[in-house]
């Protein structure tokens, strides 16, 4: 299996809750960062221009599994995968853990689109150069 | 099939991006405000005490499948419904609308602990009088 | 002194952080809120349109100073009053509340700005009607 | 006068708002990330055991000045000093900016504080040892 695309966070104070552990919600913000450490890894960007077109990637669905809670000041080591790069889509798999710990694993399932200012979003493919650089972390 | 839970929410200014719609990480902490909305009306709580010992419902998984984006001071209908009540656990389904505008649906599935300060979470069986007021939304 | 513009406000688990109070930042989220509300209240918005231009709010300055902590479900009296409508800017001040206790009290200093897609922010005169519906919370 | 400290941050997507700049809000998640990596640096915490007590650092106020907006993936250079350290309460100072362009000053006064669960916080002399690792930021 190819390797994932590895990076690391610090889970920060104003992520934690009353309950004294990181909230659910800021995994989507810790995935979505890491995707986008991963596209500018590749010279990607969460804005991409290709061909003089800007494209930018929406999400269609996101899911997270929490196995065990974290604490404010982990560390937490994040792989990525490619689990599905499709002609317009692209579906994320995340792996989150704390030293060994098996913390999360969350998706995000997000499609390339042309954005122009004042219309409704269009999904178009995935440029060749775009899909070509991706495709190292595809499982 | 039962009635849903309903409320509404004003997409706010700080929940939205740079691509200029809410950020989907924020349809999170509303499905959860939504969830805590519904526990008070029964007048449950985000911490509820039951026979003398605090009780919490930390998430074990949660999705969200994004159909229509969403722009800032948009008003979302939410319904809410229970697609599993468990021993232990509940399941809550999410459907978001802007007037008749599908947006999104989403589940949120948490466990029912006891807290005791300075000890791991614990998993109990759901109070029965709690189960017995959240069975008006089970579907 | 005019009366203010008041509103309520439910403080949010997601808002809360490992102290078991309301993060100290939520409370400028909270204050911009407010502040958009009053707007809608007049008939304006985040975003209004005025003469068929744009025009924007961004924020110059705000502070916060905090006197008591707030849990969650506190519900939050917030009373906003203009202490300063000058030719091009707005400072809005904001006074919680829980109950009778004071909470905090904080500012936020806008100025009003055309917004043209691709071009730098550039500040303007505020509408004459628009400061006409201001007026009646200065103090 | 002393050397500040110095870290830097990337602007992450979640923190922009519909227009396309850092949200102002953010810049306080900010602030306090910068502050816990200054005490992780002086082998502090967000929460620091000394003799056995644990210390916490609620804030009483906290103010930003924007001269300039950020975008998306902008990499701000923070420095923090300390214009006021009392018995009781430290005041940090912060400067921001990406590249030379100054991007925003801010502040954040908090006091330390006895965590005691279940009690209300009281506020407590800043232990000398902390205080003295403190020291070399004050300006």
């Amino acid at each position: 299996m190819a390797e994932p695309f590895r990076t690391t966070r610090l889970v920060e104070f104003h992520d934690t809750d009353m309950a004294g552990i990181m909230h659910f919600a800021s995994f989507f913000h810790y995935m979505e960062s890491a995707e986008h450490e991963l596209l500018r890894s590749l010279g990607l960007s969460v804005h991409t221009t290709v061909d003089g077109e800007m494209l930018s990637f929406p999400r269609v669905a996101s899911s997270c599994q929490f196995q065990s809670p974290v604490r404010c000041e982990e560390i937490l080591d994040i792989a990525i995968r490619i689990s599905r790069l499709g002609a317009k889509s692209i579906t994320y798999d995340f792996d989150f853990r704390s030293d060994a710990r098996e913390v999360a694993t969350g998706q995000i399932t997000c499609v390339c689109c042309r954005v122009v200012p004042g219309q409704p979003l269009a999904s178009v493919a995935i440029p060749a150069d775009v899909a070509a650089k991706l495709q190292q972390y595809v499982t």
